[in-house]
């Protein structure tokens, strides 16, 4: 279908601001009698905060406050469950808020004139800590006996146990031709934005207090600060300034809390930014996981049984773990149809820094492990990986792992069919790309993905929008108020097409009220892949309502709408059986690689990425995702190790944590985009963010193999695991 | 202090529309295409609902739906707790959802295109229960080993358990040289307001669940409809026409759920009007309660020791049983100085109609024992009772049973004063006005009263408003948003006139916009005294913001303020110590009765009530309430029997269960009202909703015995228990 709007490649509302350098970040923020914050975190994995003495800190000149467990009202918070405190230490009417669990708990807070006077205070605060035995390995955490992060939670780390049962898995082994089993491991993940966490928080004119930070959900940080405050929400205000990109990793609160805590009791503006140091300890991570697989097929090439078990690393907290393990557990068959199911998916508490929500939530993991098993299958069945995969993509009306088939449109087989092709993979060549006696060989890889598009499990999916029309005869501006959050996607640019789109007029008449909780309701977070999909059919059921009041000769016409997603259910306790989403994306990728034997180092030539988007909105701004998300990946796949010990995190600078620089980024990304329209996508756009980070690693992984006949299961390939895998070290 | 507006007897602003009948209560509300829903209530105590045949209910012409507990997304709801289903049967997935715990618990909905249709569907339900043990005396269910209400919840039916440790009662009662010791028992009440539970539900233009119908928490009732429809709050909308009474009675949800749920089923509006019948056992009554009490006081006047033992019925359910008894518990040892106190309140599930909110919220009962006990420590001293009190009465800095002073300017002695001079308390009289010989005898009684202003216990109290200033040079029109709920006490002309004075206008300036959730914040609860108070700090707080951005030259000026009142705390668990409420009123009142010793029957002559409201912002309209609240208070004293057996309401009509017309009121009613401000109420402002009731019945009991010469320990003061106190049956 032909839009007018829809489908143009406009360019960013934001774009000026940000290569001006006129926008204005979190850390760009001031006001006048602004006074500065510095957080001492516990710096130890586990321990008892006996006693804090802040004699020392206070009188330093220039500070104003130091404040400690017994200041916070309701000393706790979490996005799932309340099982953090705000502030670790004595006097916490909170069960066990007196212990840190990990290197980034936050002890206590120092205000004062100056940023200098903050931090010589907080470094002249005497802690008196009693250490704690230290879980840092979820393995050991599981055993029965081991020492408990919660124990006020129950008598297990394990704090998360999902099962799929379908069918019966020793019956399609028995099916089976062939067997492949495996143990792959995949890291941690630093989302590294390219901003450090920052904010400022103030009384508004109104006496409400005003946070001003990046987040990714402004109602769900007004909730959590309100709860720990013990304030009505109406008493805090959201606003999101300009964000440095996001990625899973500002779901969860990191100086929110802290910031509005302090304005509230001193009544002055105040602000604080974290060094990188500060934000690699101080948020979230993506999880790393063991992964146990067992696949059969049979030798004409059909899946017959998988058997997996899954152990993640929670962290210290819960953050959305729970949702996050519910992913990996759906995806870890990858989107194929396979008649006998059993995995078992395990979240384990550890004293490491929490793992959290990051692009993919879930999926790359479980998906590397599926991928891995296909391309590994099919090695061992003798068959071209691609069409391998064709025998066993999902069909319309298969039934994935938990029971039930994919709503939508199903397009394993289109993306599938789309990436081969532009990329020429050829079929008869055998993974021959090889050359075994040079010192840099080449290979090519493949592999699919697919991702759901919103939250899932039974959460009534929501998103609300306000659109006003403006004018007399004619309709002269729209002004459109929504929540979601900009956080570097492109986000606002898409809302304004589409809210152009639903009323009719020009894209330039339309202006976006954003990102503040004063005067926008709950839009939802910009996560899950969800915000085209959710923001434009709020959008426009709101621009409809708009339009009907205008008929009506309204002026200004002015309507808001909550657009509420078809209802999904959780899993069953004991099988998984479910209708866990109500929409899917699906991806598919080729690439090839360039690997040094020397030295171990592996280069990314060429990615081919074909992505079902149901509906470009705006097709530059597509390929911008796409290409983001391959370099994210290709960090994830080859480059990026966060290395904790004992819970103590070593690489905690970007110089040694290495994420792509301009140099290592693939030479060249083609973006293939699908359009297959899913009926109750807004003009049948379905979700992009996560989607492109999925099939990178598993593809990347096959061309290694394909290159040096190894397989490495481990991630990221890194120079050192290559030559490990060749045996020359 | 003058004020221009506060102060002034302005007409209420909804006198016409009420005068006139054209203002819309629920019942009245009407929409084009509007279907009917009856209600199946259980009727029995506690069952569990083993089927429900719908087949033949289904096929009566004109019936469009008949839903149960498995077409209830969230079956669950309640103020405090979730511990009532919506709807209870099969197929629930609430443990317990299939249990009915009272008479009024609702089974099933019918919706018809008429009412006929609906009732008749309605009564061809099948439904087979296998009836379980009830528990309707809440002494016997405290017992170890009675069936449980709530097995789900623990193995005893006490939900709550509440203690006051204060001083050393044994050192106290040895010091004593009087002690009085009884066990007093005091009633259900039914809130028999004027109009029966009725509403309208609908989908709105921008396609929000919209509930018409009448409650006292626009917020709260959008709340647990979101919850129990599973839908995010934005997507429901409640809105309160005009209400015809509420008193606590409408704090919890009736008819809301039941309508949402099929409105946004059916997508059609849906009506329901309640019968009689249907309100008295559908809808929460005041907790009936026994309460013991052993008090001491030193033969010049002084109370030494207090010890008390109260338990409330709760009914089946929490409502809001947990604050109720809080209330009590704070009240029971009247607004005096104890030194030594030893409380222990309880409430008791049971299978008895619900017990909730009813003004006064517990301080009727602690405040009848307690008063109870000051007129006969008085009888027993020799000494006036008004002298007695004098003696005891809580001064600026005594502490309260729960350890601390009560905040605010202690008026006990300014409001006893008052009322002993209006009524020309001759304290040499000695309670000499009955004849001995009369067959009518007249007696003369004295009671005080207090009660908190606002909600407590650590709940931080809170209070939306938004101020709109409209003009160009000068400010022509004040349009002030708000969602306190107008439920017949005049809170929106106060609200008018608070606004006007805030603003400096003419109070026919003052538009007022209120209680839809759609346009107006969180603004609290119609209840627990605090409208005025609440009301009015939010509204000036919004109009001072925005009379600095009107001086600041914006046009229109806006701005939302939410007030926050002072913390409080909850109680101790051990000792009750706690500082559980921010701002309290005082009450007394002096009354003069006539019994009939041959009909038994006590008819008031006079009642003069002192009242300290601060500052009355509008003297007619809190006449008005000491009138209301006398006469409510008067059939609590003398007239309104309810009575259930085995869980079954006896008096199921207004023709059993006997509210005082017009013929029964006082002869006289004397309003004197005090005006000590609260220095942090608006204007002086203190709470006056609840106050009047609560002297009246322990002032009527002590005038009975002046008439009679006999205590009578139970209320309601029938002519039976007159009768049996004589020994005349």
């Amino acid at each position: 279908m032909t839009y007018k709007i829809i489908g143009q490649p406009l360019p960013r509302l934001d774009a000026r601001g940000k290569v001006t350098g006129e926008t204005e970040y979190p850390g760009d923020r001031a006001m006048p009698g602004m006074v500065h914050m510095k957080i001492l975190f516990a710096e130890r994995p586990h321990a008892r905060v006996v006693s804090i003495d802040t004699a020392q800190a206070e009188k330093v000149p220039g500070v104003l406050a130091v404040f400690t467990a017994k200041d916070v009202p309701v000393n706790e918070y979490g996005l799932q469950i309340n099982d953090q405190p705000v502030l670790c230490g004595p006097g916490s009417q909170k069960e066990g808020g007196d212990i840190v669990r990990f290197v980034g708990d936050q002890v206590a807070l120092v205000v004062a004139e100056t940023e200098a006077a903050a931090a010589k205070a907080r470094d002249l605060i005497r802690v008196t800590y009693e250490d704690l035995p230290v879980v840092s390995d979820p393995l050991e955490a599981m055993k029965p006996g081991a020492p408990l992060v919660h124990p006020e939670l129950g008598d297990s780390n394990v704090c998360v146990h999902y099962k799929i049962r379908k069918g019966d898995v020793e019956e399609g082994f028995a099916k089976a031709d062939v067997i492949v089993e495996s143990e792959y491991r995949t890291p941690f993940q630093e989302h590294a934005f390219l901003q450090p966490e920052a904010g400022l928080a103030y009384l508004d004119e109104e006496g409400r207090i005003t946070v001003e930070a990046a987040g990714q959900w402004t109602h769900t940080d007004r909730k959590e600060i309100a709860h720990a405050l013990g304030l009505p929400e109406e008493k805090v205000r959201v606003i999101y300034p300009a964000i440095g990109g996001a990625f899973g990793g500002r779901e969860d609160i990191s100086v929110q809390i802290a910031l509005a805590l302090a304005a509230w009791k001193l009544q002055r503006p105040v602000k604080i930014i974290w060094s990188r140091r500060e934000s690699i300890i101080g948020h979230g991570k993506r999880h790393p996981m063991t992964l146990r697989a067992r696949w059969g097929a049979t030798k004409d090439g059909k899946l017959v049984a998988a058997e997996n078990e899954i152990i993640a690393d929670a962290g210290a907290y819960m953050y959305t773990t729970n949702k996050v393990l519910g992913n990996t557990t759906i995806t870890s068959t990858g989107p194929y149809f396979i008649p006998n199911v059993k995995t078992d998916v395990y979240g384990v508490y550890t004293n490491n820094v929490p793992t959290a929500a990051f692009r993919g939530f879930g999926a790359p993991q479980g998906l590397f492990m599926a991928e891995m098993q296909m391309n590994k299958l099919a090695e061992a069945l003798g068959m071209d990986p691609v069409e391998f995969r064709r025998r066993n993509a999902l069909k319309e009306g298969d039934t994935l792992g938990v029971g039930t088939p994919a709503p939508g449109p199903v397009t394993v087989r289109q993306v599938l069919d789309a990436a081969a092709e532009k990329f020429g993979w050829d079929e008869s060549a055998k993974g021959a790309m090889q050359d075994e006696g040079a010192v840099v060989r080449r290979g090519r890889g493949f592999a699919c993905g697919f991702k759901n598009v919103g939250f899932s499990f039974g959460y009534q999916e929501n998103c609300w929008a306000r659109v006003e029309l403006h004018g007399k005869a004619e309709i002269e501006q729209v002004v459109v108020y929504h929540a979601g959050a900009e956080v570097g996607q492109g986000t606002h640019t898409v809302m304004a097409q589409m809210a152009a789109e639903a009323v009719g007029v020009p894209y330039e008449k339309v202006t976006m009220v954003v990102s503040d909780t004063a005067v926008t309701g709950n839009s939802g977070s910009a996560s899950a892949s969800r915000m085209t999909f959710m923001a434009g059919n709020a959008i426009k059921g709101a621009a409809e309502a708009a339009l009907k009041k205008w008929q009506a000769e309204e002026r200004p016409a002015i309507a808001e709408y909550t657009y509420l997603a078809p209802k999904t259910t959780p899993f069953d306790k004991e099988t998984g059986h479910s209708m866990p989403n109500f929409a899917y994306a699906y991806a598919a990728q080729a690439v090839e690689v360039e690997v040094d034997t020397e030295t171990g180092h592996v280069r990314l030539r060429r990615v081919v990425s074909a992505d079902d988007v149901g509906q470009a909105i705006n097709p530059a701004l597509v390929e911008g995702q796409i290409e983001g998300g391959v370099v994210q990946a290709q960090g994830y796949a080859v480059l990026e190790e966060f290395k904790v010990q004992d819970g103590r995190v070593l690489t905690d600078q970007l110089s040694t944590y290495l994420i792509p620089t301009i140099l290592d980024i693939p030479e060249k990304v083609e973006s293939v985009i699908v359009e297959v329209p899913d009926p109750i996508g807004p003009w049948g756009a379905r979700g992009l963010g996560e989607l492109p980070f999925l099939p990178l690693a598993p593809a990347v992984a096959a061309a290694v193999h394909d290159a040096l006949g190894v397989w490495i299961d481990e991630l990221p390939l890194t120079p050192e695991r290559v030559l490990r895998a060749l045996g020359k070290i």
